[in-house]
C-alpha cells in the first residue's frame, strides 16, 4: 500500500519528543502510558473493545526500515542520534489490556503500555488509530445485532469507507456480532465468512430481467440470491420463481419501504410455494431500522453506511497517557504518578491502574471499579486486564471467534437496558478507588 | 498490510456477476458506469472531489496474484472459467472524471468508466471506498479553510481513524486548503510537510515543566512549539519565553476556552517581549470553532477528529451505477441507455453523460448542467470531464499541490454563499439535458 512499516504511523512530535528526552537523558525513564476514554459518545451505554489483535500486529511489525530513516534525515526531522536510536527500534516493554471484545466505560484502563519512554512514546498514534477506529464501527455492530436478534447480519460496507478501514471494519462488526461480510479483503485477511448477491448493474446488463435471472442461476445455482428491485418487485418475484423453481435461495430487497414490501414479497413467495426462499434486506440501515423491522418477514440483514461509519459516532474519544514514571533510568526506582492538572480540563487520575467488574448478588455487572494501589480482596476476581505483551513478545494474541464470543458474554452480563437503543447513561457507573501512594 | 494488491478491495458479487456474465455471454458488453452522488450531505453546498490521484494508483494496481487466486479457489467464491479470468486481468478500459479538487453537486458525474462489463464490474468497491472516503475529508477540510481565512490549518487526526485512512485523509486536507499535517506517513507517501509540537506525556515525563521546555528548547532550538497547558497556562508562558527568550517560535494551547486563553496568552507574550511568537490551538476544532475564532490572535489550528471524521459527514454517498451498454460483444454496437426503474427510489438517468458548469456574465457559475447527446456549442467550453485512463493506460495523473490549487480556483468560482457556513442548499442548481437516443 505504500506504506513500509507501521514506524511511519506516527506523529511528528513522538520522534521530536524523542530526540529532545535523548539529549536530555530522560528518555530511559520506565514509564507506564495508559489509554482511557473519558465519556462514551453521547448516548451510548457501553462501549467494545476492538482491535486489540491489530494493536499487537503493529508493535510486532513497529521497525525503521532504511528507507524510512532516510526519509526522516532527508526531512531533517529528527538528528543522527536519534536516527541511530530508531534504527534498532523493537518495543521490548509490557502491555496489559482489556481482552478485545470486552465492554468498556468512561475511565476503563483498556489498555497499559510500560517500558522506557523512549519506546513507549512511539506507540500512541498507531495504537489509538486503531482502537478508535476498530472500537467505534465494533460498537455499532454490538447494538445492530442486540437490534437484529437472532438473523444474521451481512457487513457491506467497503464502499462507504476507505478501503483498508473497509477490512478493519469487517472484522470489528464481525466481534460485534455480524455473521459475514462482502468484503473478499476481510476474509482473505482475517477468515471472515464472504457473501454476495447481486448488483442492479447484473440485472440492466440483460436484454431482460428474466435473461439476468436465469443467467445468475444458470452459473450459480439455485441457492443464489436474486435482486428483485431493479423494475416491478412483483413481476420479479415472479419472475425469480419461475426461473429458479421454489428452491430459490434468497432474493434481496434494496429499496422502498422494506416493512411493507417484505411482507408483500414473503406473500408472495409462499403462494408461489418458495416457503424456503430467504429475505434479505439492504438500504441504509442501522440498528433502529433493524429493530423496526422485527416484526417484518425478513431473514438477515445487509448493513453497510451506518456500520462503517459508527452509526453516527465513527471515532472512539480514546486517549494514551503518561501515568506514571520513575524519576530516573532505574527501571526498578519509585514510579511517580503524573498527570495533567490545568483548570482547562481534560485532566486525569494519574498512577498506574487496576480495574475490576463488580457483579451483584446475581451475578449482574454494577460497577467498574478503577483503582490504583492494592486491588481489595473482593474484586481479585473479577479483574479486567490480562496480559497482551510481556518483555516485547506478543503473548495475547487469540482466534477471532474467541473475541466475538467474549463480546457476546460480556455484553450479557451487562443490566438489560444495556442493549435499549435509547440513549442513555453508561449502564453501570465507573467507581475509582486510590491507593495509598496513588500508584 | 497483509493485503497483497487492491484485486480484493471487492464485494463478493462483483465476482460471481461476473461469473455469471462469462457463462452467460454477456460479461464483453460495452458497458457504461458513473460515480454520482443523488445529494450532498445535508446543508452543504458544495462537495470536494478527491481520491482521483489514487483511484489511478489502485486501478494500475488491480491484479490477481497467485495467493489471491488460490484464495478464491479455496473458498469457492468463483469457477476455473472465471479464476482463468482474474488471472489475466489488467483494465484496458477507458475513465474519464471531473479533475481531482473539482467541485460537485447532485448529479454530477464525477467519474466514468467504460470498458467490457468484465473489466468494469471489478472496479465498484475500490473506486467508491476511494471517492467516498477522500471526497468526505476533503469537503470538510475546505469548509474548515474557508472559516481560517488565511490561517495556516494543521491535520492532526491520524489517532481518530484507521491508521491508513489517516494517510489518505491527510492527502484530502491538503487538497481541501491544510497546510500542513503531523502524519508521517502522509508526509512519506504524498510528500505533504509535515510538522509537530510536543505532548502533555513531554513535559510530564520531566521533574518540572521548566526541565521540559529546558529539554525542548535544547534540542529542537528556540523555534519550537511549546505546550503551555499542562499545569498553570501564565506560568508556563513566562517560563517558555524565560527558557527560550522572545525568539520562541510558537506556544499551543490545548484545553479550555480557546477564545479566552487565546487572548490572555498574546498579552502575556506581548508583554514578555515574544511579540513575533505565534499561538497554536487545539482541542476538538471543527468549521464553526475556527471562525468564532477569527476575531481572537491565533495563528494556526490544528484539527483532528472533526477533520478526519468528515466534520458530521464521514462518508460521501455515491454509487456506481452501469449507465449504457451494447448488446453484444461488439464495442461498436450502439449504447443502450439502462437505469433501475422501480418504484423504491434510488431511480436514476440512463445513458453516457457530459458535464458542464454554466457561468452567468460575471464568470460566476450559475449552474451544473449535466447531459446525454451532444453538448450545446454554448457549453463546449465549459465542460468538466478529463481524460484519466486511456486504453489501460494512465494518463490523468498530476502532482498533489496542482490539485490543490485547482480546488481553491473551483471554490472561488462558485457564488459567495458557497463557503456560508450554516446549513443550505446545494450553491448552484444542477440542470438536467436529454439528448435524442438518451446517450
Amino acid at each position: 500500500m505504500g506504506v513500509p512499516s507501521t514506524a511511519l504511523f506516527t506523529d511528528q512530535y513522538e520522534l521530536t519528543m524523542l530526540q529532545a528526552a535523548l539529549k536530555a537523558g530522560t528518555a530511559e525513564r520506565h514509564s507506564v502510558f495508559e489509554v482511557f476514554t473519558r465519556r462514551l459518545p453521547e448516548g451510548r451505554r457501553y462501549g467494545v473493545v476492538a482491535g486489540t489483535g491489530r494493536v499487537l500486529d503493529a508493535v510486532e511489525n513497529l521497525h525503521f526500515d532504511e528507507d524510512v530513516l532516510d526519509f526522516l534525515r532527508e526531512r531533517n526531522i529528527v538528528d543522527e542520534e536519534t536516527l541511530d536510536r530508531l534504527a534498532g527500534y523493537r518495543f521490548s516493554g509490557d502491555i496489559w489490556g482489556y481482552p478485545e471484545g470486552e465492554v468498556y466505560f468512561p475511565g476503563s484502563p483498556i489498555m497499559r503500555v510500560e517500558g522506557s519512554f523512549a519506546e513507549c512514546v512511539l506507540l500512541e498514534t498507531v495504537i489509538l488509530s486503531i482502537l478508535n477506529h476498530d472500537s467505534a464501527i465494533a460498537a455499532a455492530a454490538s447494538r445492530m445485532s442486540s437490534a437484529a436478534g437472532g438473523r444474521p447480519l451481512i457487513e457491506m460496507g467497503a464502499r462507504r469507507t476507505h478501503e483498508l478501514a473497509a477490512v478493519a471494519a469487517a472484522r470489528a462488526a464481525y466481534i460485534g456480532g455480524f455473521a459475514t461480510t462482502s468484503d473478499l479483503a476481510a476474509g482473505y485477511r482475517y477468515g471472515i465468512p464472504t457473501v454476495g448477491t447481486s448488483a442492479h448493474a447484473f440485472t440492466l446488463l440483460h436484454d431482460s430481467e428474466r435473461d439476468a435471472f436465469r443467467a445468475q442461476v444458470d452459473s450459480l445455482g439455485r441457492g443464489t440470491t436474486l435482486l428483485v428491485d431493479t423494475y416491478d418487485v412483483a413481476e420479479a418475484v415472479r419472475t425469480a420463481v419461475e426461473v429458479a423453481g421454489p428452491e430459490l435461495g434468497a432474493v434481496r430487497i434494496d429499496s422502498g419501504d422494506l416493512l411493507l414490501v417484505a411482507h408483500r414479497v414473503r406473500q408472495q413467495l409462499d403462494e408461489l410455494g418458495a416457503t424456503d426462499t430467504r429475505i434479505i434486506v439492504t438500504s441504509d440501515l442501522d440498528e433502529y431500522a433493524i429493530a423496526s423491522l422485527a416484526a417484518a418477514p425478513v431473514d438477515a440483514y445487509g448493513v453497510g453506511t451506518q456500520l462503517v461509519t459508527g452509526s453516527g459516532h465513527p471515532t472512539g474519544s480514546m486517549v494514551y497517557k503518561l501515568v506514571a514514571r520513575t524519576g530516573s533510568a532505574d527501571p526498578h526506582a519509585p514510579l511517580v504518578p503524573v498527570a495533567k492538572k490545568s483548570s482547562g480540563g481534560k485532566t486525569s487520575m494519574g498512577g498506574r491502574k487496576w480495574a475490576a467488574r463488580r457483579p451483584d448478588a446475581d451475578g449482574v455487572a454494577e460497577a467498574e471499579v478503577v483503582g490504583t494501589g492494592p486491588v481489595p480482596a473482593e474484586l481479585a476476581g473479577h479483574q479486567l486486564l490480562v496480559e497482551l505483551v510481556k518483555g516485547g513478545e506478543v503473548v495475547g494474541r487469540e482466534p477471532l471467534d474467541a473475541v466475538r464470543d467474549r463480546h457476546t458474554a460480556a455484553r450479557a452480563g451487562l443490566p438489560l437496558s444495556a442493549t435499549q437503543l435509547s440513549r442513555g447513561e453508561p449502564v453501570i457507573p465507573t467507581e475509582y478507588v486510590r491507593g495509598p501512594s496513588g500508584n
